[in-house]
């Protein structure tokens, strides 16, 4: 009889289940399933207006996918629930609600049913702003060497800012609320009775360090009195890394999931994160770039090391036993997006529908024929501020070199460039602080439909390029987390046994494209300084006249 | 027996003859005659291959209008030619052709006609840059002064490296060559048979000076030792300002034109600076803006100064008495058209299309919507380099301050108010340098056309602006000077009686709008000085790098 784990992966509209074969390391299937309420950004389903840059969403969703995907997933497989030996779980983050005691949201409650602060806080969900700036401030003051492991700065996307918020704007909230909890260890909780912090985002998110753990009591007061008990009070349960049996499928649970009684569940993953075993990588110097809307760098260590600009490093936050750093590209997917939306002119539309092909692809195909250099345009890829290693989201765009000749496919050349020396950056950040990088691999849906992004990338960091195979990464690294769980597979087993879906594909860099590359990165870094390290704070001032 | 004036403007893709009744000033009739050659950049009429950047005529379009404008404007106002008391005549510049000394064209003659630097090269001809590099490095030994009054630069738009170029690459054509003329000039010539260099072109396109002259043979000399005698042996004639009589219609040029055999030409003008009279203006310290593919700025005074940047201070050069100031912007219509065609999205142009308006008007309508600022975008104008202050050609585009919510209605905004500032650097300069300017005056298509943009200019230079009702003021200044070389009206007189075709709409500046202006202008000009004046050069980076 055949065995498989189970990976389910909550993604910002959907979540999917995937089976594992065990043996073949086969996905064997995927089933999906679309939020009904997908993300909330204007109002609540009962007509209650949200602010600016809210971003919530609704708990019942990620219930259904536990609901119907996993019932769907055995049935298309054939599968019997016996022939699943554990389960992993991992989460868009810091993607957060408040819960009561019995695990029960306070937004299904009827006297919070109205009140925004009482629903899921997405990842992107950015009005705590003014909440991180303080306890940037305040950090800064307290210890200035409290945040180096966390890049130096809070985001507004962490979890310590979105509960201010909720204290400051909601008090009775936070008050009624027994557990502030990641999405990702609430369906964990939910499949197995236990509530279990993961590691990976307790460090990325939540300033949690598996030596001193979290900040003291006074830094919390610092920043509210109210806040002095917050992490006994409402972040309270252990902190244990993905991999580590968080309980057994309950009752209720197999009989909302078809799964059976007392299938291990794994402590639960950040969905980035768990694509570092499901792509395979087990050692030490190999980033993996997840890349979609935007970009995430993950990459391992044996040693924990500060590196300026780094969102964090968290030790097991990615594979027990190494230390997990996280870097990232706000401006990615959404930035090609926005050249479609914004300032592709209609002959490109119109000629790619004569071919049939998408105007997109056809921008590819005619960027891929000019060389480096060609158009004489140079962007900054700040149009969704710059997360690493600025860490500043008040930055904005820049696109310089243009004339009246100036062609669309030489402006989404420059964009798809930008976004390569970003990544260089990261690259030489953390090579530069000591950090070892010997090997790069991709993942994601861009890698695999974009094969013109893959080769500028190979050209600009001057290294081959690896695209690993599965479309499933994160959903295949918590299936593997799965089996660990279940005790049937070490983790260094596991993902080197089943950490792959088959070959990868290698890119090259063309040695004269490296070479132009090299002269145009260094216009580029050197803009890169002069608008986002303070020179000229041009980015930020049209940002405060806008207001 | 109602009196007429003819003014025969030449522009870059067609000629216009415009009837002016003498009594009332009324634009009796126009016809216009488009070039059958329009602009050659690619071949020669042969087929023979031309190189980067280069844009010739072709000198027999010129005599198509001369042939059939001149006598379809007197068929339709039913004017004959008795009635026509004056002919004026104005140019693009610096636009020459090198002719024998009967004035037959070279590259009419059957040895030439396969000769690129045989046709006519227009002012938009910039394949003789690295002459005007030359030169100028040259003058700057020579005479560190000498270029003061000519902007501090030469242009590869100006005579002496169109002329260095032929002599360098097809000395035969130089050694053909009885004279090098201004198109201009060798139509006054084709009408009455006499050879007159007009102070104008002469001023603003061949450094020459009323007290000074032409540069010694000593300079000229040091650009090339077989150009020790150029000005004697090329460039002979006399220099008189327009509204002189050149002389009288020949029996050649009756035949050609209908006109009447005798009468009075006057010597010819840039049509850019023709504009003066047309727009009525007769005073030092009033600036006159033709807002066209490009824009011009001139400006009178009663004395001679120089202004660095300014391209060129001419006595008589718009009016006779008074110095004028030119000073120009390479990138405005041509601007907004590159926005259309380059990066206008396809859902603006099925909006347009929907309520029937053109995509630019849309675009206008929804910018007008907009606020200073609102959009959180600040461009350089420099699409096209930059002909005042900076005189570089190497400047390219920037646009900053891009989210993923920019909306291409903020982009042409952006573009618009980038063209508004670099025309408020101009008005600065002159103040600086001690010109006086008191008051604004705006013609050509596109205030006409655009009163948004008319109203962001307003805002930006925090001035009332006029808009010169004529849509022909080249011509119509043209035909002033046509009247004034018959000696029916002195020039002053003429212009003030003459000059205006109604009453100027006026635009005031809004109040909110200058203040929150003058906060982006600082931005502007900031990143203008940055990129422009060498602190970074990384626009001519990338130029060196395109090629």
């Amino acid at each position: 009889m055949k065995q498989y784990s189970l990976g389910i992966d909550f993604g910002s509209l959907s979540g999917r289940a995937v089976l594992l074969d065990l043996k073949t390391g086969e996905e064997t299937a995927t089933a999906v399933c679309e939020y009904a309420h997908a993300v909330m950004s204007e109002t609540l389903p009962d007509g209650t207006k949200l602010g600016d840059n809210w971003a919530l969403q609704h708990p019942q969703d990620y219930l259904d996918v536990l609901r119907f995907a996993v019932p769907d997933v055995m049935h298309k497989a054939s599968v019997s629930p016996d022939q699943i030996v554990g389960v992993g779980v991992d989460f868009t983050a810091s993607t957060v609600l408040p819960v009561k005691n019995d695990g029960t949201p306070l937004c299904l409650l009827k006297e919070f049913e109205h009140e925004p602060h009482a629903y899921v806080k997405m990842w992107k969900h950015h009005a705590a702003q003014s909440y991180a700036d303080r306890i940037n401030e305040i950090a800064v003051d307290y210890d200035s060497s409290m945040l180096s492991l966390f890049g130096d700065r809070v985001s507004s996307e962490w979890l310590i800012p979105k509960v201010m918020e909720t204290l400051d704007q909601a008090p009775a909230v936070y008050e009624a609320m027994d557990h502030f909890v990641e999405a990702a260890d609430w369906i964990v909780w939910k499949l197995c009775g236990n509530l279990v912090r993961n590691a990976c985002l307790s460090g990325y998110k939540s300033l949690w360090n598996k030596k001193r753990g979290y900040p003291s009591e006074e830094f919390f007061s610092l920043l509210d009195p109210r806040l002095r008990h917050f992490i006994d009070e409402k972040l309270s349960g252990p902190v244990l890394p993905s991999g580590v049996c968080a309980g057994t499928i309950t009752e209720d649970a197999a009989v909302m999931t078809g799964l059976a009684v007392g299938t291990p569940i794994s402590v639960a993953g950040a969905d980035a994160h768990s694509a570092i075993p499901g792509c395979g990588i087990v050692e030490a110097g190999h980033l993996l770039i997840v890349v979609g809307t935007s970009a995430c760098h993950m990459l391992m260590d044996t040693e924990e090391k500060a590196v300026p600009g780094i969102c964090g490093v968290v030790e097991d936050g990615m594979l027990p036993g190494f230390v997990g750093y996280e870097a990232g590209q706000s401006c990615m997917g959404d930035h090609f997006e926005w050249f479609q939306k914004a300032c592709m002119p209609s002959s490109v539309v119109e000629e790619a529908e004569a071919i049939g092909v998408s105007p997109l692809a056809l921008m590819s195909e005619k960027a891929k024929k000019l060389k480096p250099g060609e158009s004489g345009l140079l962007a900054l890829d700040f149009w969704n501020g710059n997360r690493s290693v600025l860490d500043n989201g008040d930055l904005s765009g820049m696109l310089l070199g243009m004339t009246l000749d100036t062609k669309p496919e030489e402006i989404y050349r420059a964009l798809v460039e930008a976004t390569g020396f970003g990544t260089r950056v990261i690259v030489e950040q953390f090579r530069e602080y000591g950090v070892p990088l010997n090997k790069i691999t991709l993942c994601g849906g861009i890698p695999h439909k974009n094969p013109f992004l893959v080769q500028v990338y190979a050209d600009i960091l001057g290294m081959p390029l690896f695209i690993a195979p599965t479309l499933q990464a994160g959903a295949r690294g918590s299936a593997i987390y799965g089996a660990v769980a279940a005790g049937v597979i070490s983790p260094e087993e596991g993902v080197r046994k089943l950490g792959s879906a088959g070959a990868d594909v290698v890119v090259h860099p063309k040695r004269e494209n490296t070479v132009a590359y090299d002269a145009l990165y260094k216009e580029y870094r050197r803009l890169y300084e002069y608008f986002g390290m303070g020179e000229n704070p041009v980015m930020m001032t049209l940002k405060k006249l806008k207001k």
